[in-house]
């Protein structure tokens, strides 16, 4: 039971990849720190029903799932305080995403970046507007919606692009007050600009789809492979260095403590070897990341355990989604006879 | 268990009105009949979520469903047989939806009558093209193709305006099939042009948004009352009236054996008086609603004996669809961990 002063924080995570660095230190670590503070009471799903979307590899979206479960476990995530459970375990969610879909304006649908961009591409190509659009991807926001407002979440931490979806379920929340009584909570979206946006191995953001990316839990030697392939500049050992234009810097700093970024700042400017830097990154980056790994591999060499915490979890997020999807079904008429 | 052999046929019945005898000619008494094919498994369900896509009125989705579902039972549909059940007692059926709705071209949905026709009407209006339109109405198909594939349907039983709908079922379920291998059976519609399509008071469809029907269950008094309202033209007793060009004899055909039909057409050559023809008319029509009214008001007045029957419905509908939504969330990549 979450009290009424608790606020509710629900984040989504989608299950089509394997989890690198960059996730690590965008959302895995600060959703990890935040799920501590006790005036929240957090809640993280890997989001599979999303993931079938642009997925339509099944080996994939099954790996990717054991793959994301395990690594939030390896670091750590208190899933006796968070709800931590898997988006298809929960029927709650797609019954409500047919009351909000009678509730979402179709005029809503069609304004989505994510539909846009679709439509746009198509025009770029010549092709018909809706040429390769499913209907996933179209009314996908009336889904997310339902993530959230089945447990009336009141805040969800997103990136920039997924703001829009947010404002989208507080419309659809809000047409379904106005209609059927005071039933939802308008969540808001929340962006955190602090969170570091992680360097790939080329300098761009590391994104799988860029293929620049440090795997978080490969073992040691690939780690300092990968390190190692860190784009740097020709500049020798002996010539002092730039860190801010450092794609090797900018991840010291995401491990750092103050005083190590301070140190490595120095180093730069007194002309530390490009190889030397890279050890060092190896070892900071090894030493916060040795135990985990070792959790990780222990978690996949063991599923049914995953499976068991996620079945904990969905448990109890269907307790919770229960009574409010019962006085909603109620709400629009839907009710035992006698 | 339904043998290799035998035919399923399913059947929605909206729940967002009273029924009257139209609905009795038109649907439910030859769906009762074919009930009785022993060749045949039948499936009826109460389409509830597809109630919500018009009628927000509470009140109006459960009394209907209240209705409908009395209706059914008073003209002795067997529920051992048949499967009977409310369409929002089977969660099978909205996750269903989603894995279909990640398969469905939006492009498919864009061609549907209904919401071209919403389009079309906006566009007479000078109103934007999906003014007023929902993502209910514009992604109905969809769960639509949950309610037949949910259960692999060989037959669906429509009228002309539903034969595209069954149609895009089996498109989703080809792409299905294709992207993930054999799962689905494709549904066929089936559109029977014998069944009696009932005039009304004033002679048109009979049809709730006409207000020209003649209610199923009224009492007795106010039946006589609603077929001294039928439509005649001004000719007296004695005079030759055209059964052909009559919504009295047409009803009455609807209601009449052959020989009762031949004798009526010889009461209208020999000039029976109007009045005389609806008092036959309502002995007929009466003599044959007055069990299965007696039945409606006893399962009106304990609505928790049709929640019984509706329950054990459910759950075998329940017990059916899991094995196949099992082995779909398989296909899929949603699968136990370990």
């Amino acid at each position: 039971m979450t009290s009424s002063t608790t606020t509710r924080v629900l984040t989504g995570i989608t299950t089509s990849g394997t989890p690198h660095l960059g996730n690590y230190v965008g959302a895995i670590r600060p959703a990890i720190a935040a799920s501590r503070d006790p005036s929240q009471q957090s809640y993280y799903f890997l989001a599979d029903y999303h993931a079938l979307i642009k997925c339509h590899d099944p080996a994939m979206v099954h790996q990717s799932t054991l793959e994301v479960a395990a690594t939030w476990l390896a670091f750590g995530l208190d899933t006796e305080r968070a709800l931590f459970y898997r988006q298809s375990d929960v029927p709650q969610i797609p019954e409500l995403t047919w009351y909000l879909t009678c509730m979402a304006a179709k005029g809503l649908m069609n304004r989505s970046h994510a539909y846009k961009a679709a439509v746009q591409e198509n025009a770029d190509n010549g092709a018909d507007a809706d040429f390769g659009v499913t209907m996933g991807l179209f009314s996908y926001p009336i889904l997310m919606a339902a993530d959230i407002l089945i447990f009336n979440a009141h805040r969800v931490p997103v990136g920039r692009d997924q703001i829009q979806h947010v404002e989208m379920a507080r419309d659809i929340a809000q047409r379904f007050n106005h209609h059927y009584g005071d039933y939802f909570t308008l969540p808001e979206a929340v962006v955190d600009d602090q969170v570091a946006v992680l360097q790939g191995l080329d300098g761009r953001k590391m994104s799988k789809s860029y293929g620049n990316t440090i795997p978080l839990f490969d073992d040691e030697k690939k780690l300092r492979k990968k390190i190692n392939k860190i784009k740097t500049n020709l500049l020798e050992p002996g010539q002092p260095k730039d860190p801010d234009d450092s794609a090797l810097f900018q991840i010291w700093q995401a491990f750092a403590t103050a005083q190590q970024c301070a140190q490595m700042r120095t180093a730069f400017a007194d002309g530390i070897a490009w190889g030397e830097a890279k050890q060092q990154l190896f070892e900071l980056v090894n030493s916060q990341l040795e135990e985990p790994r070792a959790r990780y591999q222990e978690l996949i060499a063991h599923p049914e355990q995953i499976e068991a915490v996620l079945q904990q979890g969905a448990e109890r997020a269907r307790a919770e989604a229960a009574p409010l999807l019962a006085k909603l079904r109620s709400a629009v008429g839907i009710r035992a006879l006698g």
